[in-house]
């Protein structure tokens, strides 16, 4: 237990020295320090507000674990979700100052402005790794309770599926809302100051893509853990076996702090080959580290394991892989839909969609046969450690993906402060490897948690088998079979929520930035200056509104099918939860990424560039995808955990 | 045997009449005919060359058939597969008559215009059922063998799956292709002559909502009544019990019959009451008859198999309320999309997608809950006789059905030889009742299809239980899990390579159009004729070329799962498909009913009303819903069968 309280300490002073060296950087022009402060002050505002709320839920939520499954357990779900909320928190505000200041990094170029972004995403990667070890380690340390952990992960599921939600229909609202008057009907460029919706739009992507996306990662990383040592504690009951996961996540973090001083811009001036080595050398660290670490550590077939560690790396190279084809401007699918574009709004959208749904069929491939070949090496507890080690990675991941909304903000305050061109060139050029990103680490969140699910599945099956003797999950039983009708229906159900809302929100905006440039003379001829904070009151009280219904929905089903229908009922569900679940989530978040770079390659002077129909389908399929890749999609995520940790909550009570 | 034998020849007898007194009808004026002509030899046209190609694939299946599986077997096949193209053939032969028929009874008034399209209708539903129950008693007559009526349902299928594609394709290729220019870039109404794709758009009504809707209701009625066959003589061995559901068929044709002679138009004039005024007296009939045929013919708790084939109409009558709450006008689904597009195309979009996923939750909760209630019940059988008596309504449901793309034709026919608008009026408020029956037709199909696929995989595991004794179908089986990622992985590819053969083709169309519109001088002002058929011929090569790669889908991946991950992983394929095969399939066909009828509601004069803003995101809404709803999601239906039909094929082989 030493290793992991001493990386993940490490991994907070890191963090620590990285927020230090940030803020040390210059801040630019005092235009740009206001708008800065307005950001900083909207999202600050809006998560206040969102945990606000979500504790009228998760209080009542800590009184009944404390009275049905002890005090430990209520204890592990507050301090599950504090966790997870700090390190959002923070993340986000680090993100919202390092936004101004790689503006005025991309001033001196590419090389200056990549390496603030990075070092201020890389701060969210190290808080929410050395946050989410500790916490898990620490408590686990005094408590020595593995039911209690459950609460843990609990509680981290409840903050991730709100502040998935609440900041991704907040961040969707704003952002189609602003872009749907602005880009298609008044025409002018994304982030122009005089859009009323913009600030809305640029605190969006901090509460959603920065703090939204932090949760969720403390959220799967953590509750992978807990699941590994969870299914470790049952099939061996031997305690070396149970802390191990602990271990490979702290040499994970060890080499990712190693691998995170390798992300140089080359000399080929190429982002994305910068990144990738960062992530190639934290690997091969980690799965050279992890052998001794197996070697020492596991009295089984220890050859096995490591090589079900093994496969958990591979599982996320090949994930990068298949994620960036479907995505990147470089390849095909994105090339196909901006031809579609040509053609007119309607086969923009049937092409993004044929791509959406084309793309989930490899990565569920490789999640299939990753689970099967684990299984075979080291049975189910095979399948946990590779769930862990691919998500052991999680620290330089968060980093690589959230340099992206920083850049994103970085180019709104380039563009509202009207600098040159040249500055904005800088920051769109890492905005568009960090829609990338971004899709990557969502393919790898979700392809993490497929596997991490199925290990809290067989985790309640084993509850089960322990209380009643002969319970069986055979397709053949009806029971199984409604429960995987109705699990999979949840994903659909929750989805259909989340895009509403972000329709609902969005609607909102248009109607009010239509009326702000029909009211406020001298708008559009920028004399006069838009009432930004109009739009930012109406997106933050509608997405902590609209967040409530989808959030409830894995809250409540399992414990309506559990104690209505029955345990072998509930393992249905939570298998079709993940079936479905993984489709859904990878179809939206890899679809709405194509069809966002589809508009970039033609905004880059592809089949008529700006301004042609092209561009306005292109442009229309961008809203579309919007929603899908950062609300709806994203937050399946921690959709399906909860519904699986809830279940193990209840297994006792089920017979 | 007596009854089914009785009951299908008056089926055949009573559409031999309706095709004579259809035939008898006043055919218009010779502009009329003309068109009419076009359409038909169009049509005809393509279906012969989608038979030619099928048969390419079929003569070597059934040639391995022979030698693997016996000569009853093949033969089996190749009747199947004649009886469904067939019924597809002769009902589509008939509408392209009867559309002529209905544009000139237009001119009479909406209550003779009713008369002949449901008649016209009445032709494709009775040819179905009746030839589908003939094929299948009298194969079963003769053979006794269980085995080779699986390969009779094989046939059907396969024709199924092509024609729905192949269909779909064409239809949706050509409509959407048309669309795209004439509505949005050109301004011009739907079916405007002037417009090259027009006739091409009206044979794709013909082929793919006609022919290709019955060849899959021909098969989705075949597999289940061969499913229930062989799960009777699998659980019971007895053979009054195994031609029950021939009976249960019977009856129903004999009840659908006499409740056809109920659909006239009420003093209200109100179209969906009269429809469903023979859904209803059919449904009610076939329940009285049921219960003495049930007690007669079950010597097994036969209440209990009574109130199983109870649920059955119970769900199909559930199935049409809701489809109807999400597709109608009259509810708030439609209206919400109808108001989202006031915001715009995107707007549009995202709301349509929400209905379609939320669309989901209500039709598979009443599978799961049937499924479950019907095998409490009567065990397995009971799932199986639920799935009967629910297909048992094909007959009246298909003439419901098909009388929708007779004045989808007949509208255009209207259009195209401008006749007065009071007329179009006539055939476009039978059309947009014909969209929303479409749309329940489809979700009947599906959902049955689930049932019947449920009892086709317990067939599956009965199979393989006598072959090895341990066989287990328990979800803490790796193989299970990754057949069942495997599986829900193939509705998406499917539905991916469907959506992707359309926009390729509407591309075509889209190049094709313009083209003409650039190059033949007068054409927009009326002085000039397009050249209808390059259209016709580029959507005819599309169609035939692009529905192989996504028919062989189903065809390929159990022999590749069941031959090298083994009978487990097979049978968690074959649940996979079907879970997430009605999802997709119900979240497209309602969904994009939805966004067509919304699309109808703003040209009825909501929201701006035809050419407003809201319109033009409207017709991009409708565009993007016609492959959902035509093409990918319908095909979804034999996709499911083929793969469960396959596997029962193959079980004998694995071990």
């Amino acid at each position: 237990m030493t290793l992991p309280l001493i990386a993940s300490a490490l991994a907070i002073l890191y963090s620590l020295y990285l927020i230090r060296w940030v803020l040390k950087q210059p801040k630019g022009s005092p235009e740009m320090i206001e708008i800065a402060n307005a950001i900083a002050e909207g999202s600050s505002a809006y998560l206040k507000r969102q945990t606000i709320n979500i504790s009228f839920l998760a209080i009542p939520i800590a009184i009944l674990l404390a009275y049905f499954l002890g005090l430990n357990t209520a204890i592990g779900f507050i301090l599950g979700a504090a966790a997870s909320a700090i390190a959002g928190f923070l993340g986000m505000n680090i993100a919202v100052r390092t936004n101004l200041r790689t503006a005025q990094a991309a001033k001196k170029g590419l090389k200056s402005a990549l390496e603030t972004a990075f070092k201020g995403g890389s701060v969210t990667g190290m808080l929410v790794v050395g946050l989410a070890l500790l916490v898990v380690s620490l408590f686990y340390l005094f408590t020595q309770d593995l039911q209690a952990l459950i609460g843990l992960g609990f509680g981290s599921s409840l903050i991730s599926v709100f502040a998935r939600l609440g900041g991704g229909i907040y961040t969707k609202g704003a952002d189609v809302g602003t872009d749907m008057v602005g880009k298609i009907e008044k025409d002018i460029p994304e982030d122009d100051p005089r859009n009323p919706g913009v600030i809305a739009d640029l605190v969006g992507d901090n509460v959603g893509d920065c703090a939204g996306m932090a949760a969720d990662l403390f959220e799967t990383y953590a509750i992978t853990l807990i699941a590994a040592m969870l299914l470790a504690d049952i099939i061996f009951k031997q305690p070396n076996l149970v802390t191990y996961p602990l271990t490979l996540g702290a040499i994970a973090i060890l080499s990712s702090i190693i691998g995170s001083f390798f992300v140089k811009l080359p000399k080929s001036k190429k982002i994305m080959p910068a990144l990738y080595k960062g992530l190639i050398v934290s690997s091969i660290l980690a799965l050279i580290l992890f052998y001794p670490a197996t070697m020492a550590l596991t009295n089984i077939s220890n050859l096995a394991v490591y090589l079900s560690s093994f496969i958990g790396i591979l599982t996320t190279a090949l994930f990068v892989v298949i994620t960036e084809y479907y995505t990147s401007r470089s390849f095909k699918p994105v090339k196909s839909i901006a031809e579609a574009s040509t053609t007119g709004h309607g086969t923009n959208i049937i092409a993004g969609l044929s791509i959406s749904l084309k793309a989930t069929f490899l990565p569920v491939l490789v999640i299939a046969l990753a689970s099967l070949a684990a299984y075979q090496l080291a049975g189910l507890f095979g399948v946990a450690i590779a769930a862990t080690s691919m998500l052991s990675l999680t620290g330089i991941m968060v980093a690589i993906d959230s340099f992206g909304p920083i850049t994103d903000n970085a180019g709104g305050i380039v563009e509202m402060t009207k600098q040159p061109a040249k500055i904005r060139q800088v920051t769109d050029s890492l905005d568009a490897v960090g829609n990338t990103t971004k899709a990557i680490t969502k393919g790898y969140a979700i392809g993490s948690a497929g596997l991490a699910a199925l290990v809290l599945f067989s985790a309640y099956t084993q509850e089960l088998s322990h209380t009643t003797a002969a319970m069986n999950f055979n397709l053949g039983n009806p029971y199984i079979i409604t429960g995987l009708f109705i699990g999979a229906s949840l994903s659909y159900l929750f989805a259909a929520y989340s895009m509403e809302a972000v329709g609902k929100t969005a609607m909102a905006i248009v109607k009010e930035v239509r009326r702000q440039f029909k009211q406020i003379k001298g708008l559009m001829e920028g004399t006069a200056k838009p009432e930004y904070s109009r739009c930012v009151d109406i997106v933050t009280q509608a997405a902590l509104k609209q967040m409530i219904v989808p959030a409830l929905i894995p809250v409540i089903a399992p414990l309506i099918v559990g104690f209505t229908l029955g345990p072998q009922a509930l393992g249905g569900l939570l298998i079709g939860s993940i079936l479905t679940g993984i489709f859904v989530a990878i179809s939206m978040t890899t679809g709405g990424a194509a069809w966002d770079n589809a508009k970039k390659y033609i905004e880059a002077g592809k089949f008529g560039g700006k301004g042609s129909l092209a561009h306005q389908a292109a442009v229309t399929g961008d809203t579309v995808g919007d929603p899908y890749k950062d609300t709806a999609g994203p937050a399946i995520n921690p959709m399906i955990k909860i519904l699986n940790v809830i279940a193990l909550l209840i297994a006792g009570f089920l017979t």
